[in-house]
C-alpha cells in the first residue's frame, strides 16, 4: 500500500514535468529575436546620446558645456537603481535554503528581458515621435525601463519557488505591458506625479503578484515545507539584497525627479523615512517574540517599507519630520503584516506569498499613493512659491489651471487605477499560467533549485554504500539527513 | 559536585538575562518619537533642496543651470559613503562564525538611529540659523551624518558579540553627542581641517570603543571561545565589507572637501595610499607565519589602514609619493598591531577588542591626525599658490592671519582633543553600560546570535533520538558536534 | 609497493614547496619601495587635481564653475569600474569550493600592485611632459590604471588555483608592462579607438592568460579534481561578482569616452547588449542539458560576453539594435565555448583554463575588435555629421585626412596586434614562471586555500579519536569526508 502511494505520487510528479529544455530556449530565442526586429524598426538614440544630434542640440540650445547633458544629471542615480534591480531584488530572494540560484538567477533573466520590452512599451506610450514613428532613448529611458521591470520582479516575490522560469517570462511580458498602460493612464492622462513609483511600481506590482499567486494556489504546498525556510548563510546573503535596496532607495525615488532641488529633496526625504522604518521594524519584531528576539524576515523586508511609501511624496515638500512619520508608520504596518496578515492570507484567502510582497510593496505602495495625494492637496503657494508649484506638479499646458486639491484627487484616483490594473491583470495572467505547458514544479518540488539548475553535488566523498542509499532521493549538499537515517536504522 | 557547578552556573547565567522584549522596543519607540518631535521643531530643507528657496537662490546667485546644485557635486560620493556605512562596516563584522546576524543587523539598527540623531546634533552645532532657530539640511548634511555615525560603528567593532542591541543604542546616543561636541571644538574653534575624519571620526571612534571595552572587561570571556573564530564562508562575507570600504574610501575622504581640485585630489591620494597598504599588509602577514601563509584577519582589516591615515591629509598637497609612504607605513603598523598589540592589550591591559579597532582606527587615525599636522605645517605658497592656501586651509574671516605653522600646531592639538574625548567619553559610557538593566549576554553566551535573533534551525531532519539529545544545548546549524558525540558515546 | 608510491609522491610534493614566507614579503616590499621612489621622481597632480594649477586653469580657460572639473564627468564611472576590478573580478573567482580566499584575496593583492605600476607605465607612454619629465595624473589616469590591471586579472582567471601569489605578482608586473606597450602601439601609433578595451584589455588579457596557462600545463591536475568544483554557497558568492560586473559594464565602456553624447551612448549600447546576452546564454545553457537545467558556470560568465564585445564599438553609432545583435551572438558563442571549446582545449591543446577566459574575454574581445572595425568602416557623415565624425574618431592632427575605411582597417590591425602581444608575451612570461623558485603548488595541491592561507578549522568539536584520525590529511571544514570513512571502515 505504501508502495502504491509512492508509485502514484511518482506518476503525479511526472505529470508535473519540469523539463524546460524546449520551452525555455524557445521563449528566449523567439522573444529576443523579436526584440532585435522591433528595436531595428523603432528605437533610436535621443538628442543627448546621438553624436550628431547632441552637437546640434548644444548649438540650438546655446549650451556651452557637455556637463549639461542629462547623462551627468542622472547616470549616478541610474547605476544605483540598476544595482537595486539586479543585486537588490536578486539577493533579497536568495533567503531560501535551496532556492538561491533561482532567486538571483531568474531575477537576472527576467529583468534582462523586461528592460528591453520596457524600452519598447514605454517608448510607444511616452516617447514615440509622431513624425518619424521612432522612439528616442536616453539615460532616463534606461531608468524607466529598470523601474518598469521592478514591478514584475515584485510579482516574482510572491511566486518565488513555485513557478518555472518560462512562467516568469510570461509574468514579465504581461507585467511590463500592463505597467506601460497603467503608467500612461496615471502619469499622462490623469497627470499624476509618481517619481518613485509608489503607485505605478509598488502598488501595481504588489497586487499583480498577489493576484497571480492567488490564482495559482497550491493546496499541498506543505509537501515542500522542508525547503521553505532559510539557513544561516542564506539569510546573510539576503541581507546583501536588503542593504543595497535600502541604501540606494534615495536614488530610486530621486532618479527621474526634476533637476536641481527636486532630485535633492527626494533623496533627503527617502533617506530619512528609511532610517525611521528600521527602528520601528526592530521594535515590533522584538515585541513579537517572547524573549524579544529579532526575526530576520522582518529586518530583511519591513525596513524597506519607508522607501516604498515615499515613492510618490518624496519629491514634494513633505518636510523632514513628515518623512520620519511616514517611515515610522510603515515600518510598524509592514512588520505587523509579516506577523499576522501573511499567515492569515494563506489560511483564509488561499494566497501564498513567499516573500511577503503584500507587506513590503502592495500595502506600503498603496499607502504611498494616498500619502502623495494628501501632501499634494496640502501644497501651498507659501511653501512652494508660485513657480515652484508649477515646477513640482507640472501645472503646464492642458493642466495649467489645475489646483492642488484637484491634483490630490487625481493622485488618489491614480492609486486606485494601479491597484485595479494589478488585480485584474494578475488574475488574467494567473489563469494563463495554469495551462499545463509551462513546466512548473509539483507541490513537493517547490523551493528547490534541483528542478531547474544543475546543483553542485557535495556528496562525492561518501563511500559507495551510502551513495547507493541516496539514489532514490534528490541529492542535497547537506549530507546529514540521509546519512544519519542510515546509521540510525 | 559537578552538578552543583552546573546549577550555580545556570543561576549565574539567568542573572544575565538577554530578554530585551521590553527594553529594545521601548528604546526604539521612544527615541524615534523624540526624533520626530525634534525634527518637527528644528529641521528644514536648505536653500538647495527647498523648491522655493532653490528657485530664489538661482536668481540671487545668477546660476543658470541646475547642475550647480550641490547635489550633483556630492551625491555620488554620498552614496559611496552610505555603502561604506551599511555594507562596509556591516559586512566587515560578519566574520564571526555565529554572529553574522548581529554584525550586520545591529550595525543597520544603530546606524539608522545614529544618522537621525547626528542630523540634529551636528545641525545644532554647525547649521543652526540664529534668526529662525532652524537647522537647514542638504546632501552635505547627510554625508556628515553618515560620518558621525561611523565613529559609533567603529566603537561597535571593539564590542562586537559582547553587548546587547540596547547597549549599542546607548553607545550610539552618547557617541553621536560626543562626536558633535568634539567636532565643533576641532573644526570650528581650533579651525582644523579634517575632511576624511582621521581625527574626528577614526581616532575618536577608536579610543571611544576601546575605553568602553576596557570598562566592560569580561575575565571569563574564554567561555565563549568556541564561537570567537570565523568559518570559511563567514570570512568571505567579511571580504565584501572590506572591499566596499577599500574601494569607496576615496569617496569617503573626498566627499565633503572643496569643490573642484579638492575633491579630485583627495580621491587620488586616498586611492594611492590604499593600494600601498595592501602590499605591506600582505608582506607582514606572510612573514609572520612559519610557512608564509596569509591571515584573513590582516587582509580584512589592515589593508584599510592607509585610508584611515589619509583622512586629514588627503585634501592637502601631500603628493602622490607622500600618499604611498603613508599607506606603506600604516599597512605595516596595523598588521603588527593585529599580531602583537591586540593580544598584549587583552593580556596586560584587560582590554578585549573583538575587531581590532585599535589597529585599524585608533592608531592609524591618530597617526593620520599628526600626518595632517605635518603636511599642513609644510605647506608653501609656492606649491599651493596664495589663493590655493586660503582655499585649502580656509584662512578667511577670523583666521585670515593664521600661518601654516600655526595651522599645523592646531591640527596636532585637534588630534589630542579627539583622543581625549574618546577615552574620557568611553569610560563614562562604559560605566553606564555596566548597569544591570541592558540585557547583555553572559560570558559563555557571547558571540552568539542565539541570544538576540531567531536563528534558523537546520536540524529538522535529524531523527528524534538525536533531537532529544540536543535539547540541553543551544542549537547550532552545524549539526556535527552533538551528533558525533552521540555516536561516539 | 603502494607505500613506495606514497613516499615518492610525498617527496615530489616536498619538491613543490609552497612556503612563500621569504619570496612574497620580499616581492611586496621591494616592489612597493620601488613604486615610492618612482612616484617620487615622476608622478605629479595634473592641472585639475593640483590646487594651484586648477585655479590657474580656470582663469586661463575661462571656466566659471568647478563642476567643469573632469572629476565630475568621470568619478561616478571610475567608482563603478573600481567595483568591477575588486568586487567584480574578485568575487567571480570565489566559485571554487576551497579557493575563495585565493580568488578574492590574490585578486586584491595584484590589482593593488598593478594600479600603481600602471600609473607609471601608462604615464611614461601617454602623459609624460617632455619639458619637466613628470607624469601628470588625474581621475582619468586612475580609470586607465584600473583598466590596465584588468588585463592581468583576466589572465589570473586562466591560472586560478594553480599558481602562487608570487607568480601572480610576476604575471601582473609583465602584464601591465606589455599592456602599456601594446596600448601605446594600438591607440597612439595605429590611432585606434578602443574606449572599453575589447582589444587592448580583453583580447590581450585573454590570450596572455591562455598562453601562460598553456606553458604551465599540468598533466596530473586531476589529482586536485576533488577541489575543482563549486559548492552551493560558493556559486552564490560568484554571482555577486557576476552581477557587479554586469551592472557596471556600461560604466566600464563609457568611463573614458568623450564627454557628452559619447559617454551617454556608450552606456546605452552596453546596457542593451548585456541584456541580450543573458537571454541567449540561458537559452543555450538550457538546451545543452537533457532536462533543460541551467548551469551556473554559464550564467556566471557568458552573460557578460556582450559587454566585452561592445568594448570598442560602444562609443560608435552602432545603433541600439546593432548592440542587441552583438549581445545575442556573443551570448551564444560564449556559452558554446564553455560547453565544447574549454574541454577540447584541455584535451587536445593541453591548455587548462580554470575560469574559461577563452570564452569570456579572449574570443568576445577579439570579436569586439573586429566589430569595432566594421562599425568604424561603415560610419557615414550622414549619421555622425562632419563634426561628429571628427569627434568620434579623433580625426585631428596627423590623422585629419584619415577616412573611416582606413580607420576600420587600422582597428582590425590593432586587434591582431593585441592578440600577438598576448600570445607572445604570455609564452615568455609562462617560461619565466616555470623556474622552480616561485612556490607554486603541486598537482594534488591545486585549488586549495590551505597552501597559502590560514584556513579556519571547524573540526574543533570532534572528539579526540576522530581528530587523531584526521591528522594525516589536510583539514577541511567539511568534516563529513574523513569522519564517514572512519565510521564505515
Amino acid at each position: 500500500m505504501g508502495n502504491c502511494g509512492e508509485i502514484l505520487r511518482n506518476i503525479f510528479c511526472r505529470e508535473k514535468n519540469t523539463n524546460i529544455r524546449i520551452s525555455l530556449p524557445a521563449v528566449c530565442f523567439v522573444w529576443q529575436i523579436a526584440m532585435i526586429v522591433l528595436f531595428g524598426v523603432f528605437i533610436r538614440y535621443d538628442e543627448e546620446s546621438d553624436v550628431r544630434k547632441w552637437i546640434e542640440f548644444k548649438v540650438s540650445h546655446n549650451i556651452t558645456s557637455d556637463i549639461e547633458n542629462d547623462f551627468y544629471f542622472r547616470y549616478p542615480s541610474f547605476q544605483d537603481v540598476h544595482v537595486m534591480i539586479f543585486v537588490g531584488f536578486g539577493f533579497l530572494m536568495t533567503f531560501l535554503k535551496r532556492y538561491s540560484f533561482g532567486g538571483v538567477g531568474f531575477n537576472f533573466l527576467i529583468a534582462s528581458f523586461g528592460v528591453q520590452w520596457a524600452l519598447l512599451m514605454q517608448g510607444w506610450f511616452h516617447a514615440l515621435d509622431p513624425d518619424t514613428g521612432k522612439i528616442s532613448i536616453g539615460v532616463e529611458s534606461l531608468i524607466n525601463a529598470d523601474f518598469c521591470v521592478a514591478s514584475s520582479l515584485i510579482a516574482y516575490g510572491a511566486l518565488l519557488g513555485k513557478v518555472s522560469p518560462v512562467q516568469l517570462m510570461v509574468v514579465t511580458l504581461f507585467g511590463v505591458t500592463l505597467f506601460a498602460v497603467e503608467e500612461y493612464i496615471i502619469l499622462s492622462l490623469l497627470h499624476c506625479r509618481d517619481a518613485g513609483g509608489s503607485m505605478v511600481i509598488h502598488a501595481f506590482g504588489g497586487y499583480y503578484g498577489l493576484a497571480i499567486s492567488w490564482v495559482l494556489y497550491r493546496p499541498n504546498l506543505n509537501q515542500s515545507k522542508r525547503l521553505s525556510g532559510s539557513t544561516y548563510h542564506s539569510d546573510v546573503f539576503a541581507m546583501i539584497g536588503t542593504l543595497f535596496l535600502w541604501m540606494f532607495w534615495p536614488s530610486f525615488n530621486s532618479a527621474i525627479t526634476d533637476h536641481g532641488s527636486g532630485q535633492h529633496r527626494a533623496a533627503i526625504n527617502t533617506y530619512i523615512a528609511l532610517a525611521s522604518s528600521v527602528l520601528t521594524t526592530v521594535a515590533i519584531s522584538s515585541m513579537s517574540d517572547k524573549r524579544g528576539k529579532l526575526d530576520m524576515v522582518h529586518i530583511q523586508n519591513a525596513t524597506l517599507a519607508g522607501g516604498v511609501a515615499m515613492g510618490t511624496a518624496a519629491e514634494f515638500m513633505i518636510t523632514p519630520y513628515g518623512s520620519l512619520i511616514v517611515g515610522f508608520c510603515c515600518g510598524i504596518i509592514s512588520t505587523f503584516g509579516y506577523l499576522f496578515v501573511t499567515p492569515m492570507m494563506e489560511k483564509y484567502l488561499k494566497l501564498q506569498d513567499t516573500c511577503g510582497i503584500h507587506n513590503l510593496h502592495a500595502v506600503p505602495g498603496m499607502l504611498g499613493g494616498f500619502i502623495g495625494a494628501i501632501v499634494a492637496a496640502a501644497a501651498t503657494e507659501e511653501v512652494y512659491g508660485r513657480e515652484g508649484l508649477i515646477e513640482t506638479f507640472d501645472f503646464e499646458g492642458d493642466f495649467a489651471s489645475r489646483t492642488v486639491l484637484t491634483q490630490g484627487g487625481f493622485q488618489a484616483a491614480g492609486t486606485c487605477v494601479s491597484i485595479a490594473f494589478g488585480v485584474v491583470g494578475g488574475v488574467v495572467v494567473g489563469l494563463i499560467l495554469r495551462l499545463p505547458i509551462w513546466g512548473d514544479p509539483s507541490d513537493d518540488n517547490c523551493y528547490d533549485d534541483e528542478a531547474y539548475w544543475e546543483v553542485p553535488e557535495e556528496e562525492e566523498s561518501i563511500p559507495p554504500v551510502l551513495e547507493y542509499n541516496n539514489h532514490m532521493t534528490r541529492k542535497h549538499p547537506d549530507i546529514s539527513e540521509s546519512n544519519f537515517s542510515v546509521e540510525q536504522s
